[in-house]
């Protein structure tokens, strides 16, 4: 038997106190798995004092996690505090100069910092690991680093935001306003203390990144990310989508073009009957299309102590092992600065616009599309209360530059109220 | 650079060919992934004339797949020829005493000789890998030792045989007859050899026996399957089934009871609008339930060059990086001889028989049926032809035992003709 694996934990918030009771819960289990003990050395919060539901006082306590990170009796440094900067950066930066291995769930760390961490990884002859990062309990940065390995990847999708899942699901199924449905899931306490983190698509985004980076052997870019959050999205959209048979999600999609790499994260329409329409509050579920494996599809929770915990210890489980590779799949310094490409496959668009009423607006608005090349597959204008009225457009398959060109013109005149809200429509 | 990793290839049937094709065709990819060139020293199969549209002159050949195995030139060993015995077991057990790793495609052979080969790879402080084995391009079986090595599984399910689902499939949407549908698989080349392997439910019921011991830490018990296959689901049982808004599946269970480790491969009705009603032709779907992780659910091809190629070259990948565990899991000597559980969760059942033209038939299986606690939700009786009337029933929750019972005593009635279909309705 090998020597017990030792851990200091950082964090003990749900995904901390759930990788806690795991270890506590399941040594057993553990031990015949991995043929090593675990054992945690010590474990650092922000308040020594919180009541946890779990008892702690076994355990050597840090305040700083830096000072945890760096002890001689951890091999592993679980970061599980979160935060771009600050002490989640520092401890792990720290835990891997004294030549620990490192777990994390930070995707926001990874996506903003993954290219420098994970150089200083590998000089340090060291690991991160991070599936709980991304999608939860899913494995699907393993599934994408080591199973897919043998693969060219040509696309990689995902509905990887559960509360924006939430909110988009609960304004269907109980017909309510997008204001409405965002101080419910606040109420449940799943949004992140600055909440455009969830809705302006920003944590998704952090995923899609990490994801993008090892498909594509390209660093991180989170910044070359065409983002959009769901805040405009309104129960008007939604329930036009779903006369039409579909349902609104917050879709990522990475996928390389003649020109680069395209990476969006935006408000899509996908069929209501597909697997990602079908997807109901907090699942998630990533799409990974790549040339010898053709499409593999995986679904699960994308968080709570579970499922996080779950993702977290089978990092644990991997170094315990003894597995250890570059952070993004490839080494770091083999990483390629991606040519980021706008999106260029040509779609059908679902737009929503409030007209003034003037005579000949919408023949404006028709115009206009049709000098930039976009032709009108379905159009329909409501009773209007006020002095503008809904409009709603599907076009046909056009370039999202075809539909920009309409949409900058359409601001122009003095027809439209406010800015058209444009969303993609994607078969998938 | 490490050096290179020299394989020897044995079975140049489609995943040995695609396995060629990657190895080719992705030389740098797989090099700035893993840091390591991958040497083909030799390969073997039956026939050395056969054009395989790959040109082979360039490697070594070798008649017998244990001279290949045991070469000095050859660090993993790659058995791709199929079949429980004779080449495939021969040469493995030759490649691992010989100091040599494994990766290997053969459900059969793990479902039957696992044991054994797990001990031996142990003692020789080699690996056997198969990804490849189940679920054809689906990471299962790195999901389920690895990333979620924290969890409890608790079950595990799945449709894991593309031919029966693209049988069943085809009756379904073109209305065919099962011998129809049979036929025209065995047009396409979609069956095996024997075809009962497939049809039987034999080779879905190998793979099975594969994940419930990794997931429950017990010898594969391939015998301790209850295995049905869908040679008599009649077109009939397909109509009822979509009616009533079911589909009907070769559907693979694997779960602890209270008296022990319960395995069945059965046909059963599932909810045709369900993840695995929903699955199509040759896509495969597994299902697993952990405590912590709640449920994952994995989708892809189950069969074909590139999806099992690329299953074979993420395991060759991980050996050339340094991963190296027991074959199930945990150390074979700690995997439990399971007990054998018959299905004891109560659940809904389709019934079909023919009932003999002689009055009071109905009453007397309707009675039998209350004799045995298990009690009728609907029951439709057709018009008939002949001098046998088609009767179908569901019955309310049922235990198999109580449903057996039934079964039995009709069979010593002299109203019912030939044996009745009893399949199991999952609401998954």
């Amino acid at each position: 038997m090998t020597a017990p694996l030792r851990l200091g934990i950082a964090g003990l918030g749900t995904v901390g106190i759930g990788v806690v009771k795991i270890i506590r819960q399941k040594a057993e289990l553990l031990r015949a798995r991995i043929g090593r003990e675990f054992v945690i050395s010590a474990v650092s919060a922000r308040n020594r004092d919180t009541d946890r539901g779990v008892a702690l006082a076994g355990y050597e306590w840090e305040d700083d996690p830096v000072a945890l990170a760096t002890r001689d009796d951890v091999d592993v440094y679980l970061e599980l505090i979160g935060g771009t900067e600050g002490a989640a950066k520092a401890s792990v930066e720290a835990a891997l100069r004294a030549g620990k291995d490192v777990v994390t769930a930070n995707k926001a760390m990874l996506a903003i910092h993954g290219q420098a961490l994970a150089e200083e990884a590998e000089a340090a002859g060291r690991a991160i690991r991070y599936e709980a990062a991304v999608a939860g309990g899913i494995p699907v940065i393993k599934a994408l680093t080591e199973g897919l390995a043998g693969n060219e990847i040509s696309r990689v999708m995902g509905v990887m935001n559960g509360t924006c899942n939430y909110i988009l699901t609960r304004m269907e199924k109980a017909g309510l306003s997008y204001d409405a449905a965002f101080a419910e899931a606040d109420g449940l306490g799943y949004l992140e203390a600055d909440p455009t983190l969830d809705v302006g698509g920003i944590d998704a985004g952090h995923k899609l990144a990490i994801l993008s980076a090892i498909a594509f052997g390209a660093r991180p870019d989170f910044d070359g990310i065409e983002l959009e959050g769901i805040e405009r999205v309104t129960i008007e959209d939604i329930r036009a989508a779903a006369d039409m048979g579909f349902r609104i999600k917050l879709l990522g999609v990475a996928q390389r073009t003649g020109r680069g790499l395209e990476q969006r994260m935006q408000p899509c329409l996908v069929p209501a009957n597909s697997p990602l329409g079908q997807l109901e509050g907090g699942t998630n579920m990533v799409v990974i299309e790549g040339d010898a494996v053709e499409q593999i599809v995986l679904r699960g929770p994308g968080a709570g102590e579970g499922p996080t915990a779950s993702a977290v210890m089978g990092d644990v489980c991997d170094l315990a092992r003894g597995l250890r590779q570059p952070t993004f799949g490839q080494p770091a310094d083999t990483l390629q600065e991606a040519t980021r490409a706008r999106s260029e496959l040509p779609a059908p668009f679902y737009l929503r616009m409030a007209l003034l009423d003037k005579p000949g607006a919408l023949a404006k608005i028709a115009t206009i599309l049709g000098n930039s090349g976009v032709s009108i597959d379905r159009m329909r204008q409501y009773g209007h209360d006020d002095t503008t009225a809904p409009v709603l457009i599907v076009t046909h398959r056009t370039s999202r530059v075809a539909l920009d060109e309409a949409l900058t013109a359409m601001a122009q005149t003095d027809v439209v109220a406010g800015a058209p809200v444009a969303l993609r429509i994607e078969h998938l």
